[in-house]
């Protein structure tokens, strides 16, 4: 099955390129409300589905014994631009553990923000493992060894007890077997495993719902979800397209984006789950497919939709800031 | 017509990722050697045709009052990366003319190379023009100003006496029309046109062999090809891909990549030109894409079949360095 093309890239008038993609919506009962697309073919979810990846963070107790608010949860979901502020508390979150970024398995890398780079080069700095944009589900996960009273090396190895947890949680939320044939290594060293895209909007039906959850996971299902809204710029960071997204209906959606055109969505008030790949792995053509499908299904709020549908179609600009294109869904997503 | 995938993104052993695109090559008769996908639609070949574009500033004889060698013909074709030795380079063009980098009107963007991006920051620079990855190509186009006597100001502009040369000579050596239709306006504020792939690839095969040319024209288009392949770091910089391509068989390679995932590329011995557009716009596959069809069309080299298969083959690493993925060329490229 070829997927349909799902956002058209204009330069002036003429169609330049173009993404293909599926879509997957689900309610918590597992009834999908909106299928465009293969929604069976199994996808990496990378990012994108770090809030269950941060269950344990929570139901582990961690979170509770180190005083971890919204903020300390929403990093532990993030992928963080890599901005002073996300650092610090990506440190601090390490050092309520009793830990710094040198237990940090993840891999330095230059901030994702251009302007938390070049401010850093300029302050005669070099990034490290806090600079990661994992760096604060890392610390998460570090922390949830730590109380546990696992030991932490090697936290990112597919057979540690840490990652077993985070497996664990991840096949419960989704009902997906993630088993060795499924798995590869993400950008940070952890395992991915791919399954099917409308696994991962059932899953966060339920986790925007808590339905079919017990309650402790309900609770910190809604915990997590409703820190990322409460502090999106710990979910992203400055001009990013999660943070926007949260930031234009605060409470009412959660966005989270991964690597590869990955994006995972919840809707609190319609208890909907949304997951999206863009075939070929390009994030701006996920971040205008999350956009428009949120403006489809929150329609009935006119001046959300409006500001939502501006977002799918963001303008190309050229070096001198002239607008010469935009992006475009098409009608299949509309 | 759906384009066919050419290039897999694996993650381990699955596939995660996929490309689709169009290839076209051409011999200078207008004979198609090799046509994958639909090369009759519309493509903005955006930088992959500056060689093209620089035709003027040889036949106008600017090149030669100015003492322009390879470097400089290199750096009128190039989207380099921004390294010191660009900038000067480009600085040293405006010079010989009389004027600096305040007669450009590319805009300026901080380097594409990231070393010299933390390099220029931590020095305590800001970009200019001079650093935008066409300041090579404008500077070019200045100096044919200037010698020519046609007003510089206002030289990005479709209308502009220069940008009829360029158009000219764009449309002589393609035969395909470059009309308002068919225009939009690249991220360095000139006028794109879109016209079928397959022009471009016979555009290529005529710039690399002269057929068809007057002789003028033909010693020209040579000179430009030799120069950039000749000095193949002024067409790119550090690491990239069309410097690897050129330096791999020096001299029986011209490659030169655009934005939106365009490339073209001519073969001397073949007397071959080739052209090719990712469908998505992903730079990755369109890198792969050229690397892998070179190695099909030079084939009878062995040595050199492996090693460009190796480009195209190009690994995936994790932010630790390990292999974690790579890309995979179909079997319709092979």
């Amino acid at each position: 099955m070829t997927n349909p093309v799902l956002i058209e890239v204009l330069r002036g008038a003429i169609v330049e390129s173009a993404h293909r993609g599926a879509v997957a919506v689900f309610d918590a009962d597992g009834k999908p409300v909106l299928e465009i697309g293969d929604t069976s073919r199994p996808v990496f979810p990378r990012s994108a589905v770090k809030a269950i990846q941060a269950l344990p963070l929570v139901e582990s107790g961690a979170a509770d014994a180190y005083g971890f608010g919204n903020r300390e949860l929403a990093l532990a979901c993030a992928s963080h631009s890599g901005e002073p502020a996300h650092v610090e508390l990506a440190r601090s979150m390490l050092a309520r553990a009793g830990l710094d970024g040198s237990a940090l398995e993840c891999g330095a890398h230059w901030p994702s923000s251009h302007d938390a780079t070049i401010a850093l080069a300029r302050a005669g700095g070099s990034p490290n493992a806090l600079h990661n944009n994992c760096s604060g589900k890392h610390s998460g996960f570090l922390c949830t060894c730590v109380h546990s009273g696992i030991e932490p090396q090697g936290y990112v190895r597919a057979d540690h007890a840490l990652q077993e947890m985070v497996r664990d949680a991840m096949q419960a939320v989704t009902g997906a077997r993630h088993g060795a044939d499924e798995r590869a290594t993400d950008g940070c060293s952890i395992p991915t495993y791919a399954v099917p895209l409308r696994s991962f909007a059932l899953g966060f039906a339920r986790m925007v719902t808590g339905r079919g959850f017990a309650p402790g996971r309900a609770r910190a299902a809604k915990r997590l979800l409703s820190a990322c809204m409460a502090e999106p710029f710990f979910v992203a960071g400055t001009g990013r397209a999660d943070l926007a997204l949260m930031q234009a209906a605060p409470g009412r959606i959660f966005a989270k984006g991964g690597a590869e055109g990955v994006h995972c969505a919840a809707l609190p008030e319609l208890g909907l789950g949304i997951a999206l790949k863009c075939d070929d792995g390009a994030g701006r053509a996920a971040e205008s497919m999350v956009a428009a499908i949120i403006a489809r299904l929150l329609r009935a709020d006119e001046v959300l939709a409006a500001k939502l549908l501006e977002m799918a179609n963001a303008p190309i600009e050229s070096r001198i800031g002239a607008t010469v294109g935009a992006l475009r869904p098409t009608a299949a997503l509309a």
